[in-house]
């Protein structure tokens, strides 16, 4: 097929919409963390980004998209993009092939990235920038190419449109055994998960929000109907979920959170991930109900009852709503909008299918992690000292604090007035 | 007509531009308050995001662009989407339908939410709630189905490109009555309007300033020449607003204020709206010029002068803005650009047509919601207790603090470049 | 050529991306200074896009499109923007001619902009104003014409893909200029570079990198695969650099920095900018490669060497990287990419060529800035008085300042838990 310029327009700007996802998540972690960490998680996110992306141009793409081996893996002969034409779109494609490369890129980034999340707050900057390196190349790189690069989770019939078993499930399962080996944060407990700059977090969401369309719309790879249809269904399925969180805490509470809202947004957007190019809007409806009663159940379930330090909760917004996603597939997919039917268009089988992708992706995402960071427990240590992580990772393990000031020139609004007043 | 995916691709994109407006207007907002009111009005944004889209996906959509009622509504055959195409486009158009659903359903979102800059610091939560959904019900959604969805102003011969009349003649003229009906804030004077946060409103500004583009540009439903001209006219008329917006706070006080600047674009964005479709560069250079005078003099005049308490101004930097906007089509209108003439072209009647749209929607917004709020205040009430006010509704209503500090831990600059000194 | 429906669509988002850099780029450069100067760089940025927005639409276009005055200037033809077409392109091109107006204008706005960054915290707001406009027209516009209109240099050869000549080295150069003119601020020394907002700064730098790529992609004017291979060409430069400048910091301090990090990244988008359109992904990773380390050193010798208070370290990030980029096309140029081969592909002639260009630029940037500051410095003057420094910017210049609170509303976290717990 050809280059079509509206296809390659729309997939320059998803791209970037998904490389936007990256800061805006920093922002949306820094936010909700204590002022003391900030630096902390934007260094892992900015130094994470840049690594990924390295990693991916180098080998990462290869690996996941080149020729396979049996299913497994992909080869190198891609390494370095090498054979990926600039100016000629990959095969059932209608854009260039380095925009797919480009594209996800920016999804082999975020996906590790997801875990700072999870490990924020007490863990040794070297130790996780290891992690997400050797996490990408043992979970990530094979699990996309199991399903995305036509492996045999592909040929089993798997299907996952943007990310629900590929990014959410692994993540959300890494995230649970990530938290379960590191241990809680020292004093763990309702005081310590005080929101340092709501403004920031909200920031963050929102951006999130925004960047989500690159993500599922972005992953039709063509302008058109399905994209559209996708944007529609994505935003719908963040505003259901964020109503159902924000009434859950109103009702816990006696008070409607700001928190739980954005949250409850972010949970609709990676539940909604592998449905989005499968669905009607009328079940996207449906689903963005479930994702939203069941993630929410997973914080209550995880963090009040478990008293598992997940400290932003991934295995719940991320895991638990990418699971429900993935096998509401399996029910309500439309092989008139996605290629694949559901149960409810009389295939009952893709439900068992889709099962076995979760399945797969989630005893991979736990297990591998497990087995990796046990292994760098014993050998570098994972865990900063505890007077680091009293004091704050920020000035301990980067040197820079993320707010500074000068006392003695901060006026009060009351001198500022005074100020003013005399002038005029 | 077929889809086309250079139109769809532009359209994808304009329908997330006006999604980032939303939260950029409660950063804008949150910057310009106090601190104690952040979490309070980005709630009000996020929560009224969520169920505003909800809201249109069950019935707004339907009730504002279905069959048409003699003019006045549309029925509900279009209720819960059913009916719109996802992979054609609607009659008219180039992109598929559900696309045209999920752009309109971003200005259903934002149109209610900016009265959420009059009411700020003193509305209860439950209550703007309540309130911003009878208003889309009872004043938006007809007011668009007049207007654009081929009601009896449509018929008259009113035109509106972007929003001046639907948009901001109606939320203005609401704010002036919201203002009135919920009275001033405990301590109205300068000293209460000291922004607590220069850095996020200029950067809500600025993502409302971005866009604002999808709003303009996008209302042309297609990619090529139409919307490139109106994203230089209108950027052009927020750089207009703002040099005079600076120019009067620098004549006025002796210093040229960055909140002057930022409101100016706003009312040149706002003020540009209706007409950014209808003409040239240069008459929106000359229109900006009008745009950017009233709107400065209206602050001075309902703020300064009549102390009535509109937060942010939003009768002045969106209502009169809009109006004026609306007026200059009657005036500058070129139906080479957007098939409709005004005086200049030899048709002066668009001029009155369009003072009877303005008219129109003035009435409703100002009686509407005079009428909603008195009817609220004498039931449910709609302004919190005055300790509330004066602790802050942040956690007062919603138990949550914008921002928090574990002060034990900060260290001064001093403090941190002796420990950095001590480490080398 | 007809106007193309793709085209169009990714040109209208890349002039948004490229307005998105400017509040970006105050955002990212009051982040990392201090508090009592934020609203100072940031009325510089809003006010200065407004001006240079007016500037370009009555006289700065034509300048520097206009048609050719011998190859060193354009006439005032196309004053108003008269004579561009809205419907139709200009030649050669498949966008409107008003979208090319509107995408120019926004490097003409960005251009002098950069230069906030250097005289930051100790110019005075109305001699920036006059600096930038005179810069604009004396330097920026000829530069543009001679390059990028078709005059002298681009007879001679000189290519510039999207601005490391044009841009940065004319900016880099004045800025090195503007300091040593200006002098270093009081206190001059690590304790004044401490950043007072990480989160902003990291915010800001995370939006130019986003709107990097319509800077360098969107000069393509096209959608299809130019564009797309600039887009990766440009995000692995940035990662690289990235990862180069955290390198350096880490071993030079034994902390991995995240200011690095982020001014890292935009000189990896800075150098690459010259040559994105013209080389290969491959090549652009051994140029990012270049651009890293002779950006980080400039800063070792202009800062902590020759100790000139560049603030912000323009003269590096932006100059010695675009220069690396410029020089860098005449050696791996291929045309079979962007139609100009360098030595590589068997043309060293054209490394010449790129030297005599940034030779050119150089001496214009640094010569003619420091005449203009020069004239001011010894009429209307350029710096403000000592206390005022001392001050800071924002309460003198403009009365207004960046944070304000109402100290005694403000709960500690063990208030706010204890009224929390009450509560229940």
């Amino acid at each position: 097929m050809l280059i079509d310029t509206g296809d390659t327009a729309w997939m320059l700007v998803a791209g970037m919409l998904v490389l936007l996802m990256i800061p805006a998540l920093g922002l949306f972690e820094s936010g909700l963390l204590r002022k003391k960490n900030v630096v902390s998680i934007l260094s892992q996110i900015i130094f994470g980004l840049a690594l990924l992306s390295v990693m991916w141009f180098v080998f990462g793409y290869s690996l996941s998209f080149g020729p396979s081996q049996d299913g497994m893996i992909g080869n190198l002969d891609n390494a370095f993009i090498k054979g990926i034409p600039w100016d000629e779109p990959l095969e059932g494609m209608t854009i260039p092939g380095v925009l797919f490369v480009k594209f996800q890129m920016m999804f082999a980034c975020i996906t590790p990235l997801l875990l700072s999340g999870t490990i924020a707050e007490r863990m040794k900057f070297k130790s996780f920038i290891i992690f997400i390196s050797v996490w990408s190349a043992l979970i990530y790189y094979p699990l996309v190419h199991w399903i995305w690069g036509g492996g045999w989770l592909a040929e089993l019939g798997v299907v996952d449109f943007a990310g629900g078993i590929v990014i959410h499930t692994s993540v959300g399962m890494a995230a649970l055994a990530a938290a379960i080996v590191l241990g809680q944060r020292r004093g763990f407990g309702p005081a310590i998960n005080i929101p340092h700059s709501i403004p920031i977090a909200v920031l963050g969401a929102s951006l999130l929000w925004l960047g989500w369309f690159g993500l599922n719309a972005g992953s039709a790879l063509t302008s058109g109907a399905l994209p559209a249809n996708i944007a529609l269904v994505t935003h719908l399925a963040s505003s259901v979920s964020a109503l159902i969180w924000v009434g859950f805490s109103w009702m816990r509470t006696g008070k409607p959170s700001i928190v739980a809202g954005i949250n409850g947004a972010i949970a609709g957007l990676a539940g909604i991930t592998p449905a989005s190019g499968f669905v009607s809007v009328e079940h996207a409806f449906v689903i963005a109900i479930a994702i939203g009663i069941f993630s929410y159940g997973g914080v209550v379930l995880i963090r009040d009852k478990l008293k598992i330090d997940d400290a932003l909760d991934v295995s719940s917004v991320h895991g638990i709503a990418g699971i429900v996603g993935a096998l509401a597939i399996g029910i309500f997919a439309s092989a008139a909008i996605g290629g694949v039917d559901g149960w409810l268009y009389g295939n009952p089988d893709q439900l068992w299918i889709q099962a076995v992708g979760i399945g797969v992706a989630a005893v991979l995402g736990f297990g591998g992690t497990w087995l990796i960071l046990q292994v760098m427990k014993r050998t570098i240590g994972i865990r900063v000292d505890p007077e680091v992580e009293d004091m704050g990772l920020d000035l301990a393990e980067h040197g820079e604090a993320a707010y500074a000031d000068e006392e003695e020139f901060r006026l009060t609004p009351d001198d500022y007035l005074q100020k003013q007043s005399k002038e005029k």
